[in-house]
């Protein structure tokens, strides 16, 4: 597979090592707890962005397309009931094309913003239709858990942005898991009293 | 217990959570991978300390000291072999009185440095003793994770230093497991391309 984008990703994870909270279900999809990760992009109720969320825009200004695993896209876990259109309302915040790794195929499915489309050949052609999608700009592993699991564990991922939560969440879906060995370097790091941002540049063998 | 010292922990843990690798033994004590925890402080083969290295350096001159667990001192688990003096030949690395938590009753040990008493009565009184001995210095505990995990759980330690080490790990001993919801805040972060530490204030209840 030739590329020009760089395939990123960035997730907020605890202390602990979780991105989810445990008890994950239809109904609360992040687990018990999991809220308590994403609390430092939302600001303090000012409706101003906070540094921290700044960040995170910052990140998202240079995302080409997405991919996504189907248990973050929503809708269960089998064949699609066309009327699920994904969590966020008729404005997703995925400005780009979205690429969903499903077993179950559906039509493309056009949202504000952005296009779903529903791969169901597995995660290197959703990643290559990304790259096609994306032209010179970034590809975005955009969750949950299991899909960026799998494109560390199959060397794909060039750049994995985390977001250090300082909580311990003491259960729930851990990020590195089953991963292998992946060569990581530290090349930028920003602080603020809510979170520790890292970006580690993930090298190829 | 009144204290006038901060009770601080520095420890290397990888990315994945783990403060050492899988199947430890005596002969093994941090496990199969676990020395890659540790080689961001031992620098270049310079004999020059590295910055990183200074960091601990700079952190282990204000302690006056030390509680460590049974195992990090060594020896086995049951009534001690007298001959037994840690793995650290004639000059241990700490420069202060060491308090090891033990069932097993023992005599002191003089050591070149500081030295190494043995308490069975528990980490409360391990502390308290520590704390007599440190004035108005910090105490540290020295490792292992157990007993960290110890005293984060009953809501002992006031900060705890990582030194998050950009290699996953896949499996050993894990630090932050079953020691509850502590509350902490990210205070002070400093950057390498080896390791990022991060020193975390540890709010008291």
């Amino acid at each position: 597979m030739s590329r020009m984008s760089a395939v990123t990703c960035q997730i907020s994870v605890s202390l602990d090592g979780y991105v989810a909270g445990p008890n994950q279900s239809m109904k609360d999809p992040i687990g018990e707890g999991g809220m308590r990760l994403h609390e430092w992009a939302f600001g303090a109720g000012s409706g101003e962005p906070t540094p921290d969320a700044a960040i995170v825009d910052e990140l998202m200004r240079g995302v080409g397309a997405y991919v996504m695993g189907r248990k973050m896209f929503g809708g269960g876990d089998g064949p699609w009931d066309a009327t699920w259109t994904g969590w966020w309302g008729d404005e997703p915040p995925y400005h780009a094309p979205v690429y969903v790794l499903t077993h179950h195929p559906r039509e493309p499915l056009a949202m504000e913003g952005g296009t779903f489309h529903f791969v169901t050949d597995g995660i290197e052609s959703a990643l290559e239709q990304a790259c096609a999608a994306a032209g010179d700009q970034d590809v975005a592993i955009a969750g949950g858990a299991s899909a960026v699991r799998q494109y560390v564990a199959a060397g794909l991922l060039d750049e994995l942005y985390l977001h250090v939560v300082p909580i311990v969440l003491g259960a729930g879906e851990r990020l590195l898991e089953d991963v292998g060995d992946p060569r990581l370097e530290p090349v930028e790091v920003t602080a603020s009293p809510a979170v520790t941002h890292v970006r580690y540049r993930v090298v190829r063998a």
